[in-house]
């Protein structure tokens, strides 16, 4: 998947300013690719999409119904159809290729690198997935299968099956023998380590190809090879693979099963690519995006109706508030001013409590915080949320005053904003703790949780004081 | 900074599972490690940090107070420290340097990746990177400053000054030659290809050292590199190096001045990094996190100070809501249930509108929507938002009638959120592609302007209804 070869450097000699130009020239690319897809000519199509940046093929591809869309894929040849798949987001490439005929469809998985085969495969449904691999060769079918059998975010997962591997037993000569006579295949590898194995398929060693422009051609690999190399075992997860990555150095490491038998090999570029997507995703999921990911191109009622999952358990959660409030309502009736304050203290504490939502977020994926130190995040916040506490709960006394020209109002709201910024900073900075300790994503669930306990203890604040210092208040 | 050869292959024998077994049994690895800096005991801190994986290295410096974390630096010799050093956040990393005398600074600035160099340089204040920029030896010292003199997210600024740097009349064997007796010098550089430059710098061939392998010792590199390589101007900005990496396969592309001359070499990897970074970042702004970082170790007043000046803008966005209550104090004196559906109304107005904005941030940087398509992504979530409007309208209606017996009153409030959605969507849609356009950072004032139109036009819709039907809500 990034391997650096000739072909590679080779791919654009043009300069890619003169890219730029012609995006600029063509600011809706996708009626253009809609008018060569109708008209069938494989050659045009290509010239046309070669001229555009991955984006603006993504742009474009998103852009046409379905049936241009199987137009334009069944009119270029399959390897150029997987370059464009490649250039897709994960869940449109999925859909893209669910669109086409299993054959056509087989024939472009089949020129799409492993690890991108399985995350298409393991996208679709299994009855599309069945009718694409019983049309692929036998071999790659397997490799697939087995691919897409593993979690996107484990080794095994990220990892591709194109290496160089040989045997321990094979001379320097022998190794440029055979890169030399099969350079086709080997053009798409990543041609920087070899991996040598013995025959069961345990991995033995690792050699950095560099090092054979120094050694003489007779050498065998067994004297060559770097031995006891660290590998992963496939179930790895990411979290454990960023650390890796973030202490060595290396640009790749081999992937191991359960017995020490080479599977794949894992890039860096792989797990950069999951760490930004976690990233991304964890944005996404924050915001009510179920799932983690949407685009305007899904269709409308699966957009309504995940954003939707999401916003029904607000509403329900909601009510909680709203009861207290209810509870209320005759302080509130007798203090009608204080119905100005009501929605300023829960959308100030709201943003005090996601600051610190957002900063536990960051120090737990940093690895700065442990998610059983509670206590140290809880104090951590405490202290900034007196600060912030007592020069937001100012401010709205001040504002209280001002508008009503009662101190005791402004006493009121000033010390309920004081004491739930700090009531939501400690919830905002200790909820994703918690939840990740037991084992809950902390993306999606700590800001409804964080709105809720700070509403609800806010306006309970708010008119509890009020009703205790009602006759003042009237007055 | 990411290069592969047999010293980082090397660097831990070890197997990665024993290394998880160590934290495991120190549970809180800083109590030990200012022990040692106490002690002073070099070869027994550098033994103890060698156990510890990069994430809990920085884990225990960052929690210990200023005098152990000098101690520590100044305990280990300079590669060493520069390892730790490595290892930290950015923010942290310059705040380490900057406590250092410096002499020791320098030293370990030194032994620092040229790109890392920059970023802690371009990380201190003035007079603390000139005082270390004036001990560095005086090439390193210019290299530096350059590279500081970039932004973080160009080409410039992202580059490393290590690489293979060969002229055209050399041959294969002047290269093997040069490479054996410099290996020292190569050992920390990026070998997989190397730059070909006439005695001006000027960049004028690529070559992939591992094609070295299959041609004769006598040719000269000339006749073997491949010529008119991509390359980048050095103040390429970030979106396009992703856009290119996008498109490419290259690990690395040559960073050249306006002239062509060869300035450095940008990495994959550095790329992947600042992207990530970038998705990161944008959360934390999207959360009031003003500067897009904060941890918890720094200074308390700073992160009080960087909070509140979010929090107090948004005190005043938030006036202007609670005023459009202030406006209808009477409605509402007279129908006091109106109060309990406010909160609701605002909060999930919110919510949806949040999604929209959410969407369109991804959308955006996935280049799948233009700043300019706002009428398009206007009409996508305005499909949603007539869908979710209905139903949360519904919900709250039903909600209503079943707690106060009126169904003017579910009515108000039914219309009132079915048409604020609407608008929150509409909004939470479009200013992301606005502000960007305008070239306003989308992910730190999409919130605040959201919340802020949404609450106040939905406090307008509810009290402005009832205002209309009062005498039904009254009876």
């Amino acid at each position: 998947m990034t391997t650096p070869n000739e072909p590679d450097v080779l791919d654009t000699i043009a300069p890619s300013d003169s890219a730029a130009d012609e995006v600029a020239v063509s600011d809706r690319p996708w009626e253009e690719l809609s008018r060569l897809a109708e008209q069938g000519d494989a050659e045009r199509l290509e010239e046309f999409l070669s001229e555009l940046s991955t984006t603006d093929q993504a742009l474009a591809l998103s852009r046409l119904d379905e049936v241009h869309r199987v137009q334009v894929l069944e009119g270029l040849d399959a390897e150029d159809a997987a370059d464009l798949i490649a250039a897709l987001p994960e869940v449109q490439a999925a859909e893209a290729i669910a669109s086409l005929e299993p054959d056509t469809a087989a024939a472009i998985v089949h020129e799409l690198p492993s690890d991108e085969q399985a995350d298409v495969l393991g996208d679709l449904n299994d009855q599309q997935a069945a009718a694409i691999l019983d049309v692929l060769p036998v071999i790659e079918a397997d490799a697939a299968r087995q691919l897409a059998s593993y979690e996107d975010d484990v080794a095994g997962g990220m990892m591709v099956l194109e290496m160089l591997r040989f045997t321990p037993d094979m001379t320097v000569a022998d190794v440029i023998a055979e890169l030399n006579s099969n350079a086709e295949i080997y053009s798409d590898f990543d041609v920087r380590y070899a991996y040598v194995c013995e025959q069961d398929g345990s991995l033995v060693g690792v050699l950095p190809m560099q090092n054979l422009l120094f050694v003489r051609r007779g050498s065998k690999l067994r004297d060559l090879m770097i031995t006891e190399p660290i590998s992963v075992p496939d179930t790895t997860p990411l979290d454990e693979l960023i650390e890796l990555f973030d202490a060595h150095h290396f640009l790749g490491v081999p992937v191991v099963d359960h017995d020490g038998r080479l599977k794949g090999v894992l890039h860096r570029e792989a797990v950069n690519y999951e760490e930004t997507r976690a990233a991304e995703s964890d944005y996404l999921k924050s915001q009510g995006i179920v799932g983690g990911e949407e685009l305007r191109s899904m269709p409308l009622w699966l957009r309504a109706r995940r954003r939707l999952s999401w916003l029904s358990i607000n509403i329900l959660l909601n009510i909680g508030a709203a009861a207290v409030i209810a509870y209320f309502q005759e302080t509130l009736q007798a203090v009608i001013a204080l119905a100005v304050f009501l929605p300023i203290i829960s959308d100030m504490s709201g943003c005090s409590g996601n600051q610190a939502v957002a900063v536990s977020m960051r120090e737990l994926s940093l690895g700065l915080v442990r998610p059983s130190e509670v206590f140290r995040v809880w104090w951590k916040e405490v202290s900034v949320g007196l600060i912030n506490g007592a020069v937001l709960g100012l401010l709205v006394a001040i504002c209280a005053v001002i508008f009503d020209g009662n101190g005791y109002l402004g006493l009121v709201v000033g010390v309920a904003l004081f004491a739930n910024t700090i009531v939501a900073v400690s919830i905002g900075g200790v909820v994703p703790l918690v939840l990740k300790r037991f084992g809950f994503d902390p993306a999606v669930a700590s800001g409804p949780l964080l709105t809720t306990v700070t509403d609800m203890c806010g306006f309970f604040l708010v008119l509890g004081l009020a009703t205790l210092l009602l006759s003042r208040l009237v007055a």
